[in-house]
């Protein structure tokens, strides 16, 4: 038999992640009212926006607006995405709990996404990190492509860790491995998280899978049989609808807290209030979300009103 | 690490158990042509129809017509469902390698589904299965409601492997364990395997899973571990689309093969056949089928076209 953890951190990343990838605008309060009722569903953890150039990411140009006008629990993690000393300051000045920098473990996605090389984009994160500890906010580090990159394909294991270990040394609380194109099988899970037990601390190791191929939950599977005990998941899958072009599939929360209640694993959240703030997404967005509990949700309303 | 196996077999049951569940009418010849191109695919074992009187399920009324005139391959098991000896008098008849019986493990969905209790269809399984073993036939059971049934809830673990044992002690070659209702969870299909594995004969136990709650592949990965070697599945998702009311969800077998191959675990079929034949069907059908591998053929193809 299995051994699984007792306990997960989901980190719902919906109103950042998964609104960054979607078209419809979506209006400031709305955004504040959702994150508001992710905060009562009994989220520990909510990536809440991003302070990014209006100009890169126009969907989230009310970061500001958002972070200071949600409701607060202090039991809660909220963070927001920066990715230089100044997404930080704008960061800082909202007081959010946690802000996450990102980099890409394959060169030609680094250089693509931010137009530096990774050794380049170190001294970037070692001065936003040392800012942001100074003001006492925990790091998050996204690593992207560190199980298959859309230029290079493979990413070999080493070249990811040795990314993950110099944000480490950097001082960075976690690392989320990301599955940026949704390539990642479970034999590559495996091979992967055996390799980082053996050079980093799991403790400090989260995983953001996609559910392009409709691996996520497997990979999230084997992740857990390693002892990873924080998964990024957006709610509804939203940014990852499976009928749109160039979707990025991120794995939903709502399906995979469902697999982790079934399994007798806890999270904290409630799965109804869950549904309920899912359902109030999907219905400012004006379209069914692609995840398998809203689905079934959205059978079922389809079914009461035959 | 973990420790799976390096061959593994899909039984094709979209002929069949995808058919059924579609509305759509589907002309004999195209079923006949798929099938064909099911086996050239690379394809071990296909269920192509079923033995059930029309007026059970008038989408497999063709089953002789389709059974005599498929291009057959010697290398391939072919398999039909036959609910009864008449069944399998009809089955006998166009010379399939494999006759497949049902029953439940589950009393209420024994007597909603065959108007009999479990005790009650084992003499009508004796009969065929003895029948089936004269002329030469493999038999195949499926044990429907292992993980959850509709009506009764949760069925103890004990209930069904003593049903799975009846079935084996008969002569059964082998018993596909079925999640009717989609909702087996990892750990219970890791609890249910840790039972199975003290009792019955691991050979003969295949998966039969649907992934209503996108935890097929998961559930298909913990089964591995278990040493389980056989899996059901029906191409493209057929009979389990998303969106329809109802819908089984059957496991999808390009997912279930797609993630077999990229863990480096042979089948024996080609991919691009694989895919050519679900283009196919889904062509027949005229709708989108809800496997992930065909969402993304089905993506690609809008892009190429915008």
């Amino acid at each position: 038999m299995q051994a699984w953890p007792e306990f997960v951190t989901v980190k719902e990343v919906g109103p950042r992640d998964g609104l960054q990838n979607e078209s419809s605008h979506i209006p400031t309060n709305v955004k504040i009212e959702w994150i508001n009722l992710l905060s009562e569903a009994g989220f520990i953890s909510i990536e809440i926006s991003s302070f990014v150039h209006p100009k890169w990411i126009p969907q989230l140009k009310d970061a500001k607006e958002v972070a200071t006008a949600i409701r607060r629990n202090d039991q809660i993690t909220y963070a927001a995405l920066v990715p230089n000393k100044k997404g930080l300051e704008a960061a800082i000045e909202t007081n959010v709990d946690e802000v996450a920098v990102f980099i890409s473990a394959s060169e030609s996605h680094n250089q693509n996404n931010i137009n530096k090389s990774i050794e380049q984009t170190y001294p970037v994160l070692r001065e936003v990190v040392e800012e942001a500890k100074y003001h006492q906010k925990r790091v998050r580090g996204y690593l992207s492509t560190a199980f298959g990159c859309p230029y290079e394909g493979d990413v070999p294991i080493q070249q990811v860790i040795d990314v993950a270990a110099r944000l480490l040394d950097m001082g960075i609380d976690e690392i989320s491995f990301g599955d940026t194109i949704g390539v990642a099988n479970p034999k590559q899970v495996d091979d992967m998280l055996t390799k980082i037990k053996q050079e980093l601390d799991m403790e400090r190791v989260a995983m953001h899978f996609h559910n392009t191929h409709g691996m996520a939950l497997a990979n999230v599977l084997v992740s857990l049989e390693h002892g990873v005990t924080t998964f990024d998941s957006s709610l509804g899958g939203l940014g990852g609808c499976p009928y749109a072009k160039g979707a990025s599939g991120n794995l939903a929360t709502d399906d995979l807290v469902h697999m982790l209640h079934q399994m007798g694993i806890e999270t904290g959240i409630q799965e109804d209030r869950m549904r309920e703030a899912a359902s109030y997404i999907q219905e400012a967005l004006g379209k069914p979300l692609p995840s398998h509990q809203m689905q079934v949700i959205n059978r079922m309303k389809q079914g009461e009103s035959l």
